[in-house]
């Protein structure tokens, strides 16, 4: 069987000790990790098996992590993982969807026998795939056991990212720029709304002549017309009209890292006050992009952005950029830092965000962002899509 | 604003008639659904938004049900609800990724609002989206109420389908049928994997010249040579050798109805062996359908299906099937009845299964299936591909 390691085994063993020592920090035993980028970041796991119960174990005084899911996942474990064969664990089928047995109760006999009945338990109580049932069979098996809430402990760390991580988010990045043309060249007037979307999913997947894309971990946001004013709706069969105005955020998404790439693109001729807008947006954007360098605030930058648009009378008061890197459904940012006023989280090389803020004339916004990693110096741009205005 | 409702309001009614009718039953007074799925049937919600917390409430003396999002997607349930404006609630941004404010807190003062201090709460303790947290803030904001696991109480309702939502399955069923076709054209040696998953995703979504599709709740399976022991792996950038098998599960979604297929296609020669198999497979899967008429159970489809294996010497003892309908990410299949031995779900006209054997020759698969509805004297297929194995 071909293993498909995407990283050196180094990286994935200063991954696991940058986590053992966060763990020591707080006094935490075993660490249950059930959000599948926790998973991919510290055992390289990667396959659409999340849906069913799985968690990889983190046990201080054990060497390497514990993968535990369905026993027909337990292939790609070994395919995709570093891990040796006795640290992959798999429950019976019987145990999927079952009114009567719950793999949890499975999952807390593994912790049993790495010592844990006793034992400090971190659980991501805030993740998405830690259902309120997974927390009352764990804590009803593992009765003596402490329980304590490390949501983010691995995404904290998560948030710098290594060269080869870096590498890969080019790559990202370079997807998410191809899928951008092909929508700027499909956009016109009487094309349907979902061949546009079937174009993005297309040309993420089929990417460059030198390699693809993964499944993205969240659809497009496709807004047109008066659905501008609907973040997140879905898309429709209708025909463009011969003058709307498309707001378009999509992603390129490389061994699941995800890049982000927010472009508004006008059919037709926009007023005077669009491109107006459109520029100020462009404008606010690089400054805040020149204020990035290490040892600043995310506050700090958002700080910049936002007196550069209180120089055109414009006052916004809210999240310009979050952080991305491994990415699985149904979520796209990562869920630690933010830019935004009173985010205290200072810049270190590595770091990457998708710096995106939009501005809005009557009911029809403007998103031109750019996704960013924190360098020596400053910044470098993961995509190179000019950051500009579209028309069509 | 253009309301996008894809069923009259007698059909809503109806169904949140049957909710409130087993919450009657069940003591239940107040249900709080954190499901995608059920928020959509209930309301017609419909936008990727759930990565956020995102409740609809059902009380019974309530009228309506009551949607309570995030901000910035009230002007979805605007669009896509048939709600009075009055029970569409938002929480302000504030609220999200905060480390001091929960949403939750929020929903517990509407629940109290509605006189639920003390009311028996229904929760939906195994869906995907009502993690740890949630169930931990709102059971500390409501200590004097009863909560109650409430998981599937709306699934086994959504089981059996009205005449509408089968006639949008027809059309998912349609827009299965033509991504396989494109698959089945574009599958040959030298073509990379992500070239035939990307053709996969641009059909679904562009569809047909009449109508196109939705992003589907779950990327397809594409397994290809060894990888067909691993069903949920990604694909990869390699090119299809010159003789190889490859077991696709792909979907068409329609207005969020979801209808699966998965069909085996052979590049070069299959073995004399393996097309025995693939006659033997097709035909035990026909013996299963021709067995499916109201009235019988699932677990007598699953046993005609394995006697008919066991003509041939074939033991198989598993899961056969699984119901399909309303899908959002990151799962396909409804959680309630499975075509399996010992399920004594009684089958109704309008219940939609996907029937799904699978069949091993040493490590090669394979999969030929069938989604249909039980009708009023057996069943009615969802797609039309030809139940058989596919050659190149």
């Amino acid at each position: 069987m071909t293993k498909e390691l995407h990283f050196e085994r180094g990286e994935f063993q200063a991954r696991l000790a940058a986590v053992k020592k966060e763990m020591s920090r707080r006094g935490i035993d075993i660490l249950l990790l059930s959000e599948p980028p926790n998973q991919n970041y510290l055992t390289g796991y990667n396959a659409y098996s999340f849906y069913t119960p799985q968690l990889v174990v983190v046990a201080q005084d054990h060497d390497e992590p514990i993968w535990i899911g369905r026993f027909m996942d337990r292939v790609s474990a070994s395919m995709t993982t570093y891990l040796a064969e006795e640290n992959i664990r798999a429950y019976p089928d019987t145990y999927v969807q079952s009114a009567t047995l719950s793999a949890y109760v499975f999952m807390a006999d593994i912790v049993k026998e790495l010592g844990g009945e006793k034992a400090r338990i971190g659980v991501e109580m805030g993740g998405y795939y830690y259902p309120a049932r997974a927390h009352a069979d764990l804590t009803h098996a593992l009765p003596n056991a402490e329980f304590v809430d490390a949501d983010l402990l691995v995404g904290w760390i998560r948030l710098v990212k290594s060269p080869t991580e870096v590498a890969i988010m080019r790559q990202a990045g370079q997807l998410a720029d191809v899928a951008m043309k092909r929508v700027i060249d499909t956009v016109e007037s009487g094309v349907r709304e979902c061949d546009i979307a079937a174009a993005i999913y297309h040309q993420q997947i089929s990417g460059t002549p030198e390699f693809g894309g993964d499944y993205p971990s969240c659809p497009p946001d496709l807004c047109i017309g008066e659905r501008s004013i609907a973040p997140h709706a879905a898309w429709t069969d209708e025909l463009l009209p011969n003058s709307t105005v498309v707001n378009l955020e999509l992603s390129g998404c490389r061994h699941r890292y995800q890049v982000n790439l927010a472009r508004t693109i006008v059919v037709g001729n926009p007023s005077p006050a669009f491109q107006d807008l459109s520029k100020i947006a462009v404008e606010a954007l690089n400054v805040g992009l020149e204020a990035v360098r290490p040892g600043t605030t995310c506050s700090q930058v958002e700080g910049e952005f936002r007196r550069a648009l209180a120089r055109y009378g414009i006052q916004k008061e809210s999240r310009i950029g979050y952080p991305t890197g491994i990415a699985f459904p149904p979520a796209s940012g990562e869920r630690t830092a933010s830019i935004r006023r009173g985010d205290e989280t200072v810049l270190v090389p590595g770091m990457v965000f998708h710096m995106m803020p939009g501005l809005w004339l009557d009911n029809v916004g403007i998103t031109i962002t750019q996704s960013f990693v924190v360098s020596d110096t400053g910044f470098e741009t993961l995509t190179a899509t000019p950051r500009e205005l579209f028309t069509k």
